[in-house]
């Protein structure tokens, strides 16, 4: 058994063309049914305002699969500690024996779940996006971009935060990092008039997005609501939009945009589109709309490539 | 973050009266509503004859909660590896962050389920109960007598299993190690005929025991089942038990012996029994059934001794 850390973790597992093509293999297996996913389990610890999640999947010949074990305590920034943590426990799929640890600190979501995004709008958005509004300022306000760069030529991004000051900080540091440019608003309709894709981050409770919001053509990911009580898009978007995909469905009505929502218009699951190999077809005015609430399966791809490639770089460690 | 292997945990956590104390508490705090536990995670993993089961749950004020992962894997012994496997891992309950990987390879799930069969006997069977017949020479037929000896004075066991050569095999390691007279028996019903205290421990498929089987004032443990598929029970013994209790009773109905029976009966669950207080009020003639499944409480409690044992004993490791 191999313990890894996040500094090695993260010198092996980046964006790039292949962890694209991990998610994007994970999704068409999903699509073509050869994926055993279980629900998430969930536990909240009410008395430290805190929750934890337990995901993982098996990918049909696949070498290993992850147990994913991801912890929010949302008092620890008084504290001085980060909200999100957690570890992937690896497998072998043929013995069930443990190969090894990653003690991400959450480190390998943030990735798949980028890459989730990337891959939205690699199926969704028309083929000259360049424009770029994010809602939200924190990790994956950065990362959503950083990722959508492996798609499609990126040169500016708009971004919104309820508290501006982040979002004119998140300008310096993603202009730096990225060399795109940022322009900060105050304001969501303002940030989004020029938008051909637009990412929703927030763990907002209440709708941040509106369908008057959205220019046409535009393709809106929103990867926020991940729990029952959160929830980005005003129902008009997914009840108006030409295109409304979503990662999982039964996950999504349990979890994400479209919880409460009774739809009984076409909802296509990104997997399925993936699988095909072929985009979303869409005209150049039309709207669409991907929900990503994030999947077991994600983990356990990207969890296989990473130890494939640390057992590659370290070999065996002094923990075996 | 702490590491810790097998041996380590099994230099700190045994049977004795303290760790009997840990599960009854466990089962108490389950009692009295205390405790959040969310069903099981299971998946199979079809194409190699594997399983995957995570447990957990938190008790109102306890410091840490674990995640227990359980793979399962069926065909391993075909390759000189065991089929049951796993670890645990300890969380914060305040914070989230880990505090410990216990690498325990199953071993405090073999504790914990063995003291919880310990605990049915200790509010359910006579007090004078000195004669044991276990079911199934695994394992847990050895764990199960251990763990008795802790509550009953226990000076005969009688034993049965479907291989005669391994009830035999049972009697040299078990009289040796346990200082107790053991009889293998090659007919159940024989094997029961004196018995006080009955325990299954077998992986059947179909009921192995029978409402004649059972003599009159003994108390049966059925700890076997923990799947869709497994009993152990004939269905007339919960219909005609004197009392029934189960660990929980979602739990049971789903993986344990109530499955499929839809009793209408008062069925107890052991942790309202502990809570009480008080030992199941039971005639010298009366039948006693408790069904385990075996459950996250559990789980988070014996690793939260654990890891408290471990850190006195080890104190911080290498790998933090």
């Amino acid at each position: 058994m191999q313990l890894y850390h996040r500094q090695q973790i993260e010198s092996v597992a980046t964006f790039n063309p292949h962890s694209l093509s991990v998610i994007e293999n994970a999704f068409s297996a999903l699509g073509r049914g050869e994926v055993t996913m279980p629900p998430v389990l969930s536990m909240a610890i009410h008395e430290h305002n805190g929750e934890v999640d337990v995901k993982t999947a098996h990918i049909k010949g696949a070498e290993r699969f992850a147990i994913k074990v991801s912890p929010g305590f949302f008092d620890n920034p008084s504290i001085g500690l980060p909200s999100l943590n957690g570890l992937m426990v690896v497998f072998s799929a043929s013995t069930g024996l443990v190969e090894a640890v990653l003690f991400d600190e959450g480190y390998l979501t943030d990735l798949r779940t980028a890459l989730a995004g990337a891959l939205s709008a690699k199926y969704c958005a028309r083929d000259d996006a360049n424009i770029v509004t994010v809602l939200g300022a924190g990790t994956q306000a950065r990362l959503q971009v950083s990722a959508l760069k492996l798609v499609r030529e990126i040169d500016t991004v708009h971004v919104w935060a309820r508290d501006n000051a982040q979002a004119r900080h998140y300008k310096v540091e993603v202009e730096a990092e990225l060399g795109v440019r940022v322009i900060p608003h105050q304001d969501v309709a303002q940030a989004c008039q020029q938008a051909d894709i637009i990412v929703t981050t927030t763990p907002a409770k209440q709708p941040i997005l509106h369908w008057q919001d959205i220019p046409k053509g535009a393709h809106v990911t929103a990867m926020g609501s991940d729990s029952a009580e959160k929830r980005e898009l005003d129902p008009h978007i997914l009840h108006n939009a030409d295109w409304v995909l979503v990662d999982r469905r039964a996950q999504s009505e349990v979890l994400g945009e479209l919880k409460g929502l009774a739809l009984s218009r076409c909802v296509e699951e990104l997997g399925k589109t993936v699988a095909s190999g072929r985009p979303t077809a869409r005209s150049d005015e039309a709207i669409t709309v991907c929900d990503l609430t994030g999947t077991g399966v994600q983990d356990t791809a990207i969890a296989n490539a990473t130890v494939a490639k640390l057992l590659a770089t370290y070999g065996g460690s002094p923990h075996t």
